[in-house]
């Protein structure tokens, strides 16, 4: 660590300026909470009145502060009332997109997180790399527009896609999109935006999501399991995202490429012909009619189950979470749940917790914002690399 | 993070204390290489003259700093020479235990990690939980003897033992030794000892130990692999030992029970009958047969040898380390080594470098001396827990 002698006056400046900023972030500022005064910033940050001064007047001329009005129920001494201070998180934009099989979907919030527009698109499996880009250049003007918000405002873009994904956001190898091989996604997409486009794989931005807003609030070790037909697997570990030395952590449906059981694909076929890999709605049908007591059906799930108990047994036992959220297939995996509990107690020799995705269909594009996010507010709140807290 | 206004002098003390205590460590001061002096701290430190100065004499106090007398090539100006000092690492002593279901062995070494000693003992198989802890109650004398230490100078003792550890040492889970399950290893132990007792799972010993001085150096993601009949991992994620949620992260070996092939005694045994799950020997004698070209030898090691890909695979597709460290058996295990690379490059997304284990039979009382000394730098150097560097 660094010595704290010598004394670094910019640092100084810095760490006050964020210790100050976020406190104003934290303070509710809605009906019936007042936003502070700068006696409320000397008492919550326990720096010195002229320090604070200083710094909220610096962050005032950045955008990031607002001298709010005193408000009618303020208290009134005898002179005039106190300036109040708020954070303004309309200061800034964030994006969190998912480019997925069949979809493009895209969310946009403030610098607080708090959300103001969503939209989806249908896209064809078959789609290029190209024409797939094409639909997420398409969806950011059209949600940009119905939420107010000029592209100017944008401080950073997350992106969540299936592949493993290089550091520099270049898809390494993707077998689920056409073209998605060798893409330099973050690089291609960087020419559309004038912030930060930050691409992370789908899977490790739905943990990241589920942590953050879904089943594994307060969890800081979970794996979250997109169970598609080639279920894939994101991490956190210790509240970090565990990408793996190469970033292809949890790609545990690769698995069944070394036994000799059958793919999933077949697993689930009820007439001997394999599904196709991407067919998520052959699927559900699936799983429709075994819950309508469909024999065959039900022998297909039955040994689908078979399958993601033996990928995700791999997994709990490599790693060892508190707790495994299933989601992908919001349609049929709830019928996933139950012998998925009851397999995993059964041989993992430290059993976890297992629950359904509460983000759903949501996930990947909120945890590509939530990314977004922790991005910015590393430029915000953070001194030397390190994030000061998160909400 | 903790504010750097406001000013604590005991924190600033232990801080300046820690990292003049560090550069004394750091320093050579064997021959041809003098021990600083005063001035050279200052130097190295960044340290103000009358802070070193009162850091030192606090040192040395404490027994573990001495001031040397001037060497004979010292510099000598016109007066008296300069002082110069040097980290007492014969100040304390610390432990590495291995316990394992063969034998005991015990490493010695001076707070700088330097070697003094090492001892093994033979233990039966069936030896009860009370046996196997004598069995280390009497090498330990005998090992202190030998190196001319006091019991009073343990420092810290660091234990590998096979199975699930529980944050307070106790063992949740141990199939390979009996009566092992539910004792309370640490606790046990701490009888004998007057400092920390430290225990840890022996496959994460051995990935502490290859990462400190094994095949592993240099590299902070990697998984070691004992690959015996039930195949345990330990694998360290960012330089850090991965322990999972509960303590039974890498437990691998327990994915054959999810599968319908046979297990690792079957499928490595000629005759039909199972091997003894504990019979290394056994083991060993088939990897002889089979290099000296005995065809039913070879059909069990090949059957051995996917077992172990698959285990291994799941282990890399969930974690995706740099290197995989192939440990357990020396004997045949380097047989294993040209299959496992050929496979896991395969089957594996992104594969991991395979080597042999460095350490082999010495990993896990090397790496429980690692812990141990972890532990005791954590108190000499560290501020607020964090260890400020690793030599």
């Amino acid at each position: 660590m660094g010595r704290l002698t010598g004394g670094d006056p910019s640092l100084l400046r810095r760490i006050n300026s964020a210790v100050v900023l976020q406190a104003l972030r934290d303070s509710r500022d809605g009906p019936g909470a007042e936003a502070p005064t700068l006696t409320d910033l000397v008492r919550l940050t326990g720096l010195s009145r002229p320090t604070v001064e200083g710094v909220v007047e610096g962050l005032i001329a950045a955008g990031l502060v607002l001298a709010a009005e005193p408000g009618e129920g303020g208290t009134r001494r005898q002179g005039r009332p106190a300036r109040r201070f708020r954070f303004r998180a309309e200061a800034g934009h964030l994006l969190g997109v998912e480019i997925g099989s069949h979809r493009v979907a895209a969310l946009l919030s403030d610098l607080r997180g708090g959300m103001l527009g969503s939209t989806v698109r249908a896209v064809p499996e078959s789609a290029s790399a190209d024409e797939r880009l094409e639909q997420v250049r398409a969806v950011v003007p059209e949600l940009l527009r119905a939420a107010g918000v000029t592209r100017g405002s944008l401080r950073a873009v997350g992106v969540g896609s299936p592949g493993i994904v290089e550091a520099d956001g270049t898809v390494r190898l993707c077998t689920a999109l056409p073209g998605w091989t060798g893409l330099p996604l973050a690089q291609r997409l960087r020419r559309s935006f004038r912030c930060p486009v930050l691409v992370e794989n789908d899977a490790n931005a739905a943990a990241v999501a589920e942590h953050w807003k879904g089943a594994g609030v307060g969890c800081d070790d979970l794996a979250v399991v997109l169970a598609g037909l080639s279920p894939g697997a994101g991490s956190l570990i210790g509240g970090r995202l565990h990408r793996g030395y190469g970033g292809a952590a949890g790609e545990i449906g690769a698995l069944h490429l070394l036994g000799r059981e059958a793919t999933p694909e077949e697993t689930l076929s009820t007439p001997g012909q394999p599904l196709h890999p991407l067919d998520d709605a052959a699927v559900a049908r699936v799983f429709e009619r075994a819950r309508g007591g469909d024999a065959r059906a039900r022998e297909a799930v039955e040994r689908f189950v078979r399958r993601l108990v033996h990928d995700v047994a791999a997994l709990v036992l490599a790693l060892d979470p508190e707790l495994v959220v299933v989601g992908g297939w919001a349609a049929g995996m709830d019928s996933v749940l139950v012998p998925l509990r009851e397999e995993l107690a059964r041989y993992c020799l430290r059993p976890p917790r297992v629950e359904l995705s509460v983000l759903g269909d949501a996930a990947v594009a909120t945890g590509a914002l939530r990314l977004a996010l922790d991005h910015v507010e590393e430029q915000l709140f953070a001194v030397e690399g390190r994030v000061t807290a998160r909400r």
